[in-house]
Formats: structure tokens, sequence, C-alpha cells
């Protein structure tokens, strides 16, 4: 499948709202990549595919990940975080997406997870700075990506986790597990 | 071993302001085991002893957690959760405390757990809320507590994640598992 004829298809499933914000993590991450030594050619694939799955009924959603063995706890969690492994279960199945790098960066584009690839770290920023993003703390998200893609990254799950305690919801446990993931390597990096 | 024997040996353990801090524990435990059905004798014993091994050199506290197999993940996380678990160990072996909810208490007084009986929730509240706590946010646990002890607790877990948020460290996955499961039992018990 082409690029324009994936573009076109990924746009088609959802509203036009959500394909502006696929068109800038798209961008964004072609400029992570080309920054901090990434592939931008295929991280715009795995950019372009990341949410194919976020507008899907819940029941399609819940479907594929019970018969396709996907992580069954996710179910009792928000529904937020089921596009993203389903997104990957379909970028192969209907994109024909056998990269697995590509897979895994739509895989953990939400909730990310320990020892994410460059490539993860490049599409989970971008979808948190793409450009049509406005939250509190997006402006020190963008600053730190100038120069670290883990500090910026960091700074991104920090806001996702200060966002579900002010709401009193729960913390998706590999959220956790990604952000003590980079923050011990950044530690003894520095060592 | 008498309530005064243990309360005069566990005094030399630390500092005078620590004891100071143990007092608070024991008395707000007492409270609230009797605000909220719990056992206030046992409740005021774990909390004489809560915080037994705070003081102790950290090479002690690392061969303890090695010899004894206590959790080991512990010794990659930061030190301030390495006395609860030891304390619990100490509890049994120096003072003789076999009563296995005491120890529970003791071992998870800090970091949480799921699954927490109310002698846990119990003196881990009161860790957070005694007189002599002061931090932002603990005005709010205390009115909490008047009424919930759940939502007091997970309050309390906010805190210390906010704080760790806030300071770039690690959060332990423990209390991350605490704070969920106290928000989904609190959610099913409304429904």
């Amino acid at each position: 499948m082409t690029r324009d004829e994936m573009m076109a298809a990924v746009k088609a499933e959802m509203p036009e709202r959500r394909w502006t914000h696929t068109l800038g993590v798209m961008a964004t991450s072609v400029v992570l990549a080309e920054r901090f030594g990434g592939d931008p050619e295929r991280a715009e694939r795995a950019a372009i595919l990341h949410d194919v799955a976020k507008y899907w009924p819940t029941a399609r959603m819940e479907t594929i990940i019970r018969e396709q063995h996907l992580p069954e706890e996710l179910l009792h969690y928000d529904k937020e975080l089921w596009h993203a492994p389903v997104g990957a279960f379909v970028a192969q199945r209907d994109y024909g997406v056998d990269d697995p790098e590509i897979l895994d960066a739509i895989r953990y584009h939400t909730s990310g997870r320990e020892g994410m690839t460059r490539m993860d770290k490049i599409v989970c920023l971008a979808d948190y700075m793409e450009p049509g993003r406005e939250f509190p703390g997006v402006a020190h998200i963008r600053e730190l990506a100038e120069h670290s893609l883990e500090q910026a990254l960091i700074a991104g799950f920090d806001s996702t986790i200060s966002y579900l305690l002010q709401q009193g919801k729960r913390i998706f446990p590999l959220t956790v597990a990604a952000r003590n993931d980079l923050i011990l390597r950044l530690r003894e990096a520095e060592e």
C-alpha cells in the first residue's frame, strides 16, 4: 500500500478533527526522527496509523482484544487505552504492515512500556506535542523536546499521571513502568 | 513484651523527633480504628513498631532484605521504602509479634498494596495524617478521613505520587497498584 493510499484509508476511519491531529503527529514524528537519529519515513508510517482504531466501536475493539489474545488487563482500564494495541493489529491485518518497530510504536503510543525503542518514543512524544495539542505543560514538553527525547517524554507521562490524579482515575501500570525506566536509564547514562 | 516495654525499646531506635511522630501515628491509628470499625489495640501495636527500622543503617537493611528474601525489587527503588518490610521482620524477630495483620500493616505502611486490610489502611493513613505532618494536601486528607478511610488514603497516595512527579523521581509500582485497587473497589461499591 502506498503512503497516499494508506493516508486516504486512515482518513476515512476518523472525523476531520482527528485526521488533522494525525497530520500533526506525522509532521512532528518526522521532525523528531531527524532531530534524534530515527528513521523519518518509518516513524511517519507509524504516525499515519497510530489512531486508526481510535473511533472504532468499543465492542469491535473488545472482540479483537479477546480473539487476538491482546493483554486482557486492558479491558479493566480506560477504553482510551484500547485503540493502540488494536491499531497495531489492524495495521498488520488490513494495511499489510510487517515492520515490528512500526507495529510496536503503534501498540505502545498511548501507554508507553519498559524498554521503549527510539521509534516508540518518537511517536509517543509526537502524539503529546503535535501542534494541535493544548494542555497544561505542553509548552514545557515542546521545550524539552528541543534537546532530549527522553526528558520530553517523561514530562509527557507526568502530564498524563497528573491528569489522572486530578480526575481520581486509575493509572495504567505500564505508563508508570515506562516513566520509571526512562528515569533510571537517564540517571545511569549520567553516572 | 508489654506495651510500655515495646515503646521504650522502639523509642531508643530513633531520634526524639521521630518518636514524636510515632506517638502521633499511635494516637491517630486508635482514632481511625474506633471510627472505622478496626481493632484499636492491635492498630496501636502496629503503629508503635511501624518505623522501628527507619534509622537503621542502609547496609543493615540491605542485608536483611537479601538474607530474608524480602522483595529485592525494593533495592532498586528509594531507600525510604526499605524500612517498612525490614520493620515487619524486626517486629517478629526482636519484638515477638506474630499477628500477621500487625506485621502486614508494618510491612505495607509506606507503599500500600493491592487488597489492603483495614489495619493496613489505618496505619498507612495515620502515617500520612498524624498531627505532626505538614505538607500540601494534608488538610484535605484529614477532612476526607472524617468519613472515608479509603478516600482519605487515595488522597494520601495522590500526594506521594504528585511529590514524586515534581521531584522527577520514580514511582513505586505497588503504590500505584494500591491506589488503583482502592479506586476500583470504591467504584464497585457505589454501583
